[in-house]
């Protein structure tokens, strides 16, 4: 199997840049879905359902999907087998599929997280896998070794991590913002994101390493885009959350490779619960974004 | 109910500041406990039916206890019911529950791992609970408007959280101990924490809001008691990870409140797997544990 950055530079090419944010939130979901699931004990099966169809709708405009842990997790138990469901049926249509869960944790603690999204819980010498994703998104905060075990357990699965670095949302500068010998907190990041990366480095030029950069503030992603050259960049703030296509530009190599750029609520949740049209209503959305994000 | 931080107090004052982690690693569990669950299918119940167990011994030492959801969620779907059933035993024998899972994300995305966490989903105005822990620790690297959602639905369904300010862990400098505007990054943290915690005070002096500080830094624990005289600390690294019962005297307040001080492996794993007296090892490390911590 090639390594993760390769996989992800292969769907890029094949597809584009676009990835498919899966935030399936009860309300959103169209009715049509959601009512034949409408008993409590069977709810949490009306989020993998609703995922697979928007898989289906998707397909030939987006090589990448980004599930949402959080949007199962308030499902409880059905909620995860419902995410296993999903991450598979992605897996067997060939995305690249990144957990967003924002895993952070030290030591062998930090590792179970990562055994769980990557190579699986090995029990006796027999391996079982669990969310078996492609990459998992990452919380800096705890320092090298709440890192650290996330890098090896992906080096041993052949996949990838992205580090938060930068994040979309308006208050994301309380803490990513502050200014340490000379350069903001996320500067910090971004070089330690860099010098995991570098030992990676694939075919592709870019490495298993990648680091979420939102597209709301145009002027770091250009920013980060170079203080992070062959660093995957997972630019979540597109659409919905008012970043657009141009803004995105500063987050792409020369080769057009370097970014995956996420849209969640643009692309499955263009429609009103009750619209009947609301699958042709995700396919232009998405046959949208992916022109757009083509350029 | 009470709020959060006077649950807590009343906790501490009956049983002393001892929080014991659970944190079920397979391979450290006692062979009693593990071989009835050996086949593959039932392997998770060996998590809920050893936490149970160590409930029963450390109840005379201890009023609280802290889940580590990343040993569950590596037993995949079947982990997370063990999760629920272990939170759920422990709430009815008394205990006060804080789940260690160390959340971040932002907007609905947050409010939805809060939802799960606390107070439970609402659908057509019905609300099914799912983990109900009384507390959770929470990443603040994504900002502000990461941790109030945390907040609001805590507030909302008189539960606490615990800030992730200075950790325990021997890289942890590495982002929190950048130095801007003349002071390290986890004390901007700490101010924060502050001031979200200010509005929540409850009878016992402190609030809802709490910090988790490392005891293996005791100058830095002294710090931020009195960077946050009002803020519940929840202390790791006392114990297996070298913080002494000296080191973490600087957490509490003058009146013996203030802090929880977690022991996961030094308390629930004294044993080998094949030790025929595991249970009386851990009544024994309970017992000298919450007896150190006494003073």
């Amino acid at each position: 199997m090639p390594g993760f950055a390769d996989r992800l530079a292969d769907a890029v090419r094949r597809k584009g840049p676009l990835c498919v944010g899966l935030d399936p939130r009860w309300e959103s979901l169209p009715r049509a879905v959601r009512d034949p699931f409408a008993a409590e004990d069977r709810r949490a099966f009306a989020l993998s359902a609703f995922g697979r169809k928007v898989l289906d709708l998707v397909r030939p405009y987006a090589g990448v999907v980004k599930p949402q842990a959080a949007f199962f997790e308030l499902f409880g138990p059905p909620g995860m087998v419902a995410l296993e469901e999903l991450l598979l049926a992605a897996r067997m249509q060939g995305f690249v599929t990144i957990l967003d869960a924002k895993r952070g944790d030290i030591a062998s603690t930090a590792t179970a997280y990562a055994d769980a999204a990557f190579g699986g819980r090995t029990i006796d010498g027999k391996t079982t896998p669990v969310w078996d994703a492609d990459a998992l998104t990452v919380n800096p905060y705890l320092g090298r070794d709440a890192v650290e075990p996330f890098l090896t357990a992906a080096k041993a699965a052949d996949r990838g991590v992205f580090v938060l670095v930068r994040t979309s949302n308006p208050g994301a500068g309380l803490f990513q913002d502050l200014v340490c010998d000379g350069k903001p907190v996320y500067r910090h990041v971004a070089d330690a994101v860099a010098a995991w990366n570098a030992p990676t480095v694939g075919d592709c030029g870019l490495g298993d390493v990648g680091a979420v950069v939102g597209a709301t503030h145009p002027a770091e992603l250009r920013e980060l885009r170079q203080a992070m050259p062959d660093v995957w960049l997972l630019v979540p703030g597109y659409g919905a959350q008012g970043g657009t296509a141009a803004d995105v530009k500063a987050a792409y190599r020369p080769d057009g490779l370097g970014a995956v750029v996420n849209s969640s609520r643009g692309v499955t949740f263009p429609f009103h619960p009750d619209d009947p049209d609301w699958e042709a209503k995700v396919t232009a959305a998405a046959e949208k974004a992916a022109a757009e994000l083509r350029g």
